[in-house]
């Protein structure tokens, strides 16, 4: 007898600070789900901790396979900080999509319908050339799809002044709420409009830059976005 | 002979922390540019430290003059460890707008444009009765405006379930990118096109309820959002 075995998805493990104290039934572990998040994003927030206290910086992010990478001028308050201590830097990296506002009946059970990815970890300074570069093209390719290809690459100068930093998928959890509102049975009668409504993310008509020359199109990864 | 002095926008005082080490052109600390960038959102990125790491959640925030809040269980972990300890919960919380995507000829200078809030503080329980639902009702209109007074109120057992925080702003700053791709000049000749991709959120049609009782019609502040 023969049986075929769905193969199980691949899951991060869950730990103490990954399974939430609320709403357990929202969170999920497995790597799709935390791939399709991330990969649908560019822009995270950074957390880190500066003199005991907590810093949270809107930043760009990329991902090559279980890696996360975000960068900087080598300037910058965080990449400094990872390349002055050894053992890298304690950072948890949000990324979160907004799907749809909740209005319920009740104000107590307005909501929002969102998918969020939290990574925990200790970021560390890359530093072997070819990782960098693939690093900072993964990063240009997360906001463009296609476009680290077509623009000039870094030159030396540029990837010196540029901090790179890794943080490796392991300490991951996703988060969503899917659906309608969920009001208390004795608040069905009222007469308050009920439902969702759906947000999204548009792009609006490429600008060309002032000094763009004739006869460069708008390329085809742009209109396809 | 008289003048008629133009009164100088009310600005938080910058700190060491607020002031950023790199592009400080983008940064400002006028009330009314950090209260705009605010109020368009409705989801924050809250900062906090747990056992020494940072930690990053997505919450929603309303707004009420120089006070933040945000929301969540009793339950919830920020909003214990606020509670537990005195003197308050050191956090920091971030809202980013993405404005467009800036496609430069060289991959070094690809960037973003956004208009981001960094407040840092200590975050406290609110016990006060009725600023506690001033807080929620800032909360739901900071999502939906006009919602609250189109929604049943929070009873005494949802206020009770529901615990508060206040963040002061005092330490604050908005940050800001705007304007086309600053390329190098000898890139100019480069046959890659340049400019800048719009980003916009926008709603999509209202979804009502499975359960919304027939002839109650979408409301005017939503079609209007």
């Amino acid at each position: 007898m023969t049986e075929t075995a769905t193969p199980r998805p691949a899951t991060y493990t869950p730990t103490d600070r990954t399974v939430p104290t609320r709403s357990r039934e929202r969170a999920a572990y497995d790597h799709e789900m935390v791939h399709a998040i991330l990969d649908e994003g560019y822009v995270c927030h950074l957390g880190f901790v500066r003199d005991g206290a907590p810093v949270v910086l809107p930043t760009l992010y990329g991902r090559v396979g279980e890696r996360l990478y975000v960068h900087g001028s080598t300037g910058s308050r965080p990449l400094r900080m990872a390349g002055q201590s050894d053992p890298g830097l304690q950072v948890c990296l949000t990324v979160t999509h907004v799907d749809g506002l909740v209005l319920a009946r009740s104000a107590f059970h307005h909501s929002i319908n969102y998918r969020s990815v939290v990574v925990h970890g200790v970021a560390h300074q890359v530093t072997d050339p070819q990782e960098k570069r693939q690093a900072l093209d993964a990063l240009v390719d997360h906001v463009v799809p296609g476009r680290s290809s077509d623009s000039r690459a870094a030159n030396a100068k540029e990837l010196a002044a540029t901090s790179v930093l890794r943080l490796d998928l392991d300490e991951v959890s996703a988060k969503l709420r899917t659906g309608g509102p969920n009001d208390e049975p004795e608040d069905l009668g009222l007469p308050h409009w009920t439902g969702v409504l759906p947000v999204r993310t548009t792009y609006g008509a490429p600008v060309p830059a002032d000094d763009l020359a004739p006869g460069i199109g708008v390329p085809d990864y742009l209109t396809t976005l």
